[in-house]
């Protein structure tokens, strides 16, 4: 059992770190904190590189921590490398995914450069929620190791793999395995009710203002768009994700 | 033309006060802020009661403000008054819509203690996008007139009936009028895919946690659960209803 008291303590240090970009990429760990998501990860605990316990707090029953790394730590601490305003006394060091190819995927959602940390969690949890094998992430996309990414996610970045890919190279290796790619638009394609899905697809999504780049919509099988009844001029791209993934899901 | 350059003005105090949920409902009145949002208010100028405008900023030519007043403010003052990082040097005083009756509407949603204001915004977005005619919100579901909610509805805020209504008595009025009222469950129900939806249709949504109170669902026409085939426990509520709502459009 490791125990930390000050907060110039080099772990400290390190665990605030992480909070950046830079670091997460550097270490391929991500931090995250509060009883729900530590609860998600120690599902898989292969990923969990070190548990962080506030002294004030108890581990649930049901937690089973045997073989990891606890560390123990003061509330001012845990408040030091908490990003929320109240804490839950629990966060934990992560392992990025490792995993980076596409493998028998029948069903993958392309994201083309979301930008709002909320938007992407909730599409994952959304593809999660799904059924989606995986997530492939284009250039300009926000880090999903984020820690609000994190947060919208709701743990389903434990439970489904993401992966980055150049978006042209990734659609050539989907179609190369009979994945047919949908792309989404608000201008061109047609009403996706119109359109016949086929059982494997991969659902490609665009940034919040600009939409799916010019260039990926010419790679795709077809592309849809989601009509707008009323004076709304778009829809939330996290919602237009929702709509469009589970009505290609179809009724199985 | 009225202009103010002190921070102690007593208007500027009224409209700080404008970020309580008290003073909102106190005056009948809200703020908004940020070009976007003024613009898609002056698309009904009677909602506008004031314009404001930092002194930096020029009114763009497309706007028409006659007859409005307005205001003109010193950076430090529209500072004072925004709750974003970097105001746009517009804001607004809009008047709250007086309409509070259920009048000949053929499609609704009904809101049940929806608590996060992105998630109320974003599901006022995606209600106009469907082209519904009205929204009902029920006891313990988060202000519509809070500056977030105001900004995830995108200026959907604008555009559709946002009423306050016990949810029993808003279910009896709609059935009245021949709505088939449907309530979202997690646990209970049919598959949103198997049930019949009526023409004309009232979709309940329920909080973010404990979801449709029980009594509200037993009020109803038929409860909708939608399938999770991942591990995700359950879908975002917004995203949910974004799926039902256009689901429920069927094909027209």
């Amino acid at each position: 059992m490791k125990r930390i008291e000050s907060v110039q303590n080099q772990k400290v240090k390190q665990w605030r770190k992480l909070h950046t970009k830079k670091e997460r990429e550097t270490t391929n760990t991500f931090l995250i904190e509060g009883l729900h998501l530590v609860e998600e990860a120690l599902k898989d605990k292969s990923v969990i590189k070190e548990l962080i316990i506030s002294e004030e707090t108890s581990i649930p029953a049901h937690w089973n921590v045997d073989d990891l790394s606890i560390t123990y730590v003061t509330n001012e601490i845990m408040k030091a490398i908490s990003e929320t305003e109240s804490h839950q006394g629990a966060a934990a060091v992560c392992a990025q995914s490792e995993q980076q190819e596409i493998v028998s995927w029948k069903k993958a959602v392309l994201i083309d450069a979301i930008q709002d940390p909320g938007n992407l969690g909730t599409i994952i949890r959304t593809a999660d929620a799904a059924g989606i094998d995986g997530i492939i992430l284009g250039d300009g996309t926000v880090d999903p190791y984020n820690s609000k990414v994190i947060r919208s996610s709701q743990g389903s970045i434990f439970h489904i793999p993401i992966i980055k890919r150049k978006l042209d190279q990734a659609i050539s290796e989907l179609k190369d395995q009979d994945v047919a790619i949908y792309g989404t638009s608000l201008q061109n394609g047609v009403d996706y009710r119109k359109a016949e899905i086929k059982e494997s697809f991969a659902l490609l999504i665009g940034n919040e203002g600009s939409g799916v780049n010019e260039n990926w919509l010419k790679l795709t099988n077809q592309n849809l768009y989601i009509p707008i009844y009323g004076k709304a001029e778009s829809l939330n791209a996290g919602i237009a994700a929702g709509i469009l993934l589970y009505h290609c899901l179809g009724n199985k």
